[in-house]
């Protein structure tokens, strides 16, 4: 396999899968050629008889199904879903083979595709692999090469029509007769549906999966019946109690209370919070939710109301919204219930979708709108680069997420413990690029906060804070003094995973663990 | 010029504007091959700066300008609109030649383009035409064919390439810095902005112009700052007044009460309102009002709900919602205020656009399942073709409207005098065919019902109705002894117009009126 240095020094191939890949070669330097894709005409005389299927068998003999097909699902259910091994089941006992999964993400739930990627019924993943199924592939377990993109990353990928998708197969808490589709009614409501539009757009057949069929018309339309071919009907989409959690919660662990009020703080004292068009955005993790409450606070004490607040949402974002500290929620995923009831009920909660959020093959997407973006990672290194992907020890058990269209607010901050066991977590070069140094402006750990020195400005503005301000190769130096160096993890020179800009372009790869034998 | 017979048996040319058409070949025989348009794939690199312009002329000159470009409006601002007079006057005095405009309709206001188009400035309209630029397409005005097409046709053009947009011009009544436009907000606030979607997804440049800028993001976004290039803003992009009605009246006049009456009673007889999943279309003429009015009555005493009501939103259907009487209002534009304040304020008053109401190059739009539609027509003929383009005398004073794609409902009611001064309605041949017999069911005039002799099974479902049924060529017959037989008028051999069917073949020609000389 042939490999090229991209612009961060990282060894990528010059071909994925038999396409020609194009390594990275910095923010925004990549221009895009060519056309976005054209899908085949349809013509309503097609459409005159019912979408409705009467079971998920049904609808599969309907449609064109063949060995090597690409085949795509969403994670709007998390480790709730139960329609990616319904469908693969029996796309595996109709005995098709090297299909492609083109799932926004999987999760722990999906861990029985391991058996069909064993078996040659799926021949690899391109998408995100939270779990077993990434666990195999770090291991060499698939034909070919997983390709990750963020969320705006897919978008593009499939409008730019690098990634072909040949049946989409969209979860809908509800769906009309008619395709539309939405997710905050019905027993599996889980908040926005955005995940799964580019794919209803573009795909060559478009199937919806409810488990709440309603009559013409459902709204909102996440998804728009005219894009739809087939709609069919299961008992259950998924187990409600994984969807969307009861109550997301807080962090009380004191050291990421710390690094979550120092965060906070970062974006106080910088002043953003006091300027014009002030908006936020933070998971739903627990020391996220802890920044949530701290900004609030200080959102209070200086008597000032956000623009937006972008979700993940969580009750606590929608508290902050009915009290009038945020004008909107622009809500990408639903986190919690009142999240996914503030969605349905509050015309200020918006809800989002790539395409929108964070699309860089757009005329702008809203990311860049965001003044302060606070993130998590597995590792940052001393060129500030951030790995969501790899754990220390080399394994591929994240997806990349919104990372990197998040990573393009005005201030990213990424907030982190200085280690995590023997691991630190500042190291001298992480494993996975998954963003570059060039966007991300500050990290804050336990043990102090490094602002990225190419943000002079950022500096400048903390001139006055009283924050542990520190370099990054302090905290380097005081991870490593703690935790002592580690070992970096073993590799093959077999690329397994290449991890995509979100313009498209390959900033890193991620090679062969080598592992015991069991 | 080659003139081809379409099924209809109407002479349509081979070719229009240099490009070949096809002609019509009945409902759903077009099978349509090849792929959507794919945009330019644009870049996020390239939208660093803010989109807003100072004003028109800046963003004119920012703009790329060039002599037989192609450039388009909308008309949900309708008889109130100022802004195609701005542009058009400002590219005039920039010296631009041979434009072409491609508004999805023109009104009385934009009078101003009949000297713009006899000065060179604007070659000829690609859009429907009210009033008097029709009236200049009629004695052969235009340096080219004029297309006329439906609103789904339309954007089925843009969608399929047939209507290529060098830059659409929106008029947004709010708009933010983003480029997101909505039409419920604002001094100008007119309703939905759907007309424009297509404008939005498909032309090279897409530029907004609103005279309500606010902060991102304003909410809904019925055209997606990710598609807009340019924002800029102007004092008044209109007449309040004129863009909708402060008030919609029913028709007091005795002859159209008795048509709306019995249009209603067709639709209680027929036993359509009685049926699982009643809905039924409308416009905002005094006649279709006061037929709504009747419908709301009958359905009262039915206590029937309908699934849908499809607006042109007026009072009358918004209480009707109040009422309890429609679950939804899908709506394509608002025709007075109370239409725009629910349209705003009511999460079941749902904006709506051609794409998902009316594309038939889709996989399926939401006319077909409308189960009554009421329109209107300028003439009707013996074998059920409907003309709304053209009078009896030739002139081309109106657009198509959605008549083509309401028309797919379950049962289209062509409410109709049975003649107008000295002018039969329902006529021998009509002068221009619209809409083929083929796809209308009824005809309800001031002298009795006629259905069309196909639709055998409304024939069966009004078998117990005590309205005054008639053949269609009693209606003629009894038309013509009222106002003797019409002289048709007198046409020269040169096509000046075609009218679309909705898949995008030629229904028919407007051939150049012969005129007496001024």
């Amino acid at each position: 396999m042939k490999l090229v240095k991209n612009a961060l020094g990282r060894e990528v191939p010059a071909e994925v899968n038999g396409r020609k890949a194009l390594p990275f070669k910095g923010i925004g330097k990549h221009k895009p050629s060519g056309r976005k894709v054209g899908p085949p005409i349809p013509t309503g005389a097609a459409y005159t008889s019912s979408k409705v299927q009467q079971d998920l068998d049904t609808m599969l003999d309907t449609m064109d199904l063949h060995d090597g097909m690409t085949i795509s699902f969403h994670h709007h259910l998390r480790n709730g879903d139960y329609l990616v091994n319904m469908v693969v089941d029996k796309l595996a006992e109709r005995g098709l083979k090297k299909l492609v999964l083109a799932p926004s993400a999987l999760f722990p739930v999906h861990e029985p595709l391991v058996q069909h990627i064993k078996e040659g019924t799926v021949s690899h993943v391109l998408g995100s692999m939270n779990g077993p199924v990434g666990r195999l592939c770090t291991v060499g377990g698939m034909d070919s090469m997983a390709v990750l993109r963020s969320h705006g990353g897919r978008y593009r990928a499939i409008q730019d029509g690098d990634l072909h998708i040949d049946a989409a197969f969209i979860a809908a808490p509800t769906a009309d007769v008619h395709g539309n589709a939405n997710g905050v009614h019905g027993p599996s409501a889980c908040g926005p549906l955005g995940f799964a539009l580019a794919d209803s757009l573009y795909a060559d057949q478009v199937a919806v999966v409810t488990d709440n069929l309603v009559p013409f018309p459902t709204f909102p339309w996440a998804i728009e019946g005219g894009n739809v071919d087939f709609v069919t009907t299961v008992d259950k989409l998924g187990d409600p109690e994984k969807i969307v959690s009861g109550t997301t919660k807080v962090t009380t662990n004191e050291d990421r209370l710390k690094i979550a009020s120092w965060a906070a703080q970062l974006v106080r004292d910088s002043g953003l919070i006091e300027e014009p068009e002030f908006s936020f955005q933070a998971g739903a993790g627990g020391m996220s939710l802890a920044f949530i409450q701290y900004i609030a606070q200080y959102m209070r004490e200086k008597k000032v109301v956000a623009d937006f607040a972008r979700g993940g949402s969580t009750k606590i974002l929608v508290d902050m919204l009915k009290e009038g500290l945020t004008k909107f929620i622009l809500d990408g995923q639903s986190f919690d219930l009142a999240g996914v009831e503030s969605l349905r009920d509050n015309w200020n909660h918006i809800e989002t979708n790539p395409f929108v959020s964070y699309n860089y093959h757009t005329k702008g997407c809203f990311a860049p709108r965001v003044k302060a973006s606070v993130l998590g990672g597995t590792e940052v290194d001393l060129n500030f680069n951030v790995n969501v992907n790899t754990h220390s020890d080399g394994w591929l058990l994240h997806g990349i997420g919104g990372f990197q269209d998040a990573a393009d607010a005005y201030m990213t901050i990424i907030t982190v413990p200085l280690y995590r066991k023997t691991n630190p977590i500042v190291v001298d070069r992480v494993h996975t690029i998954t963003a570059p140094g060039e966007v991300i402006d500050a990290i804050v750990t336990d043990h102090g906060v490094a602002i990225n020195p190419k943000r002079q400005d950022l500096l400048h503005r903390l001139k006055n804070s009283d924050l542990p301000l520190v370099s990054i190769e302090e905290l380097h130096e005081k991870a490593i003094s703690i935790t002592g160096k580690p070992e970096k993890p073993q590799t093959k020179d077999d690329v397994i995973a290449v991890i995509e800009w979100r313009d498209g372009t390959i900033i890193d790869s991620v090679k062969q663990l080598v592992v015991e034998e069991d």
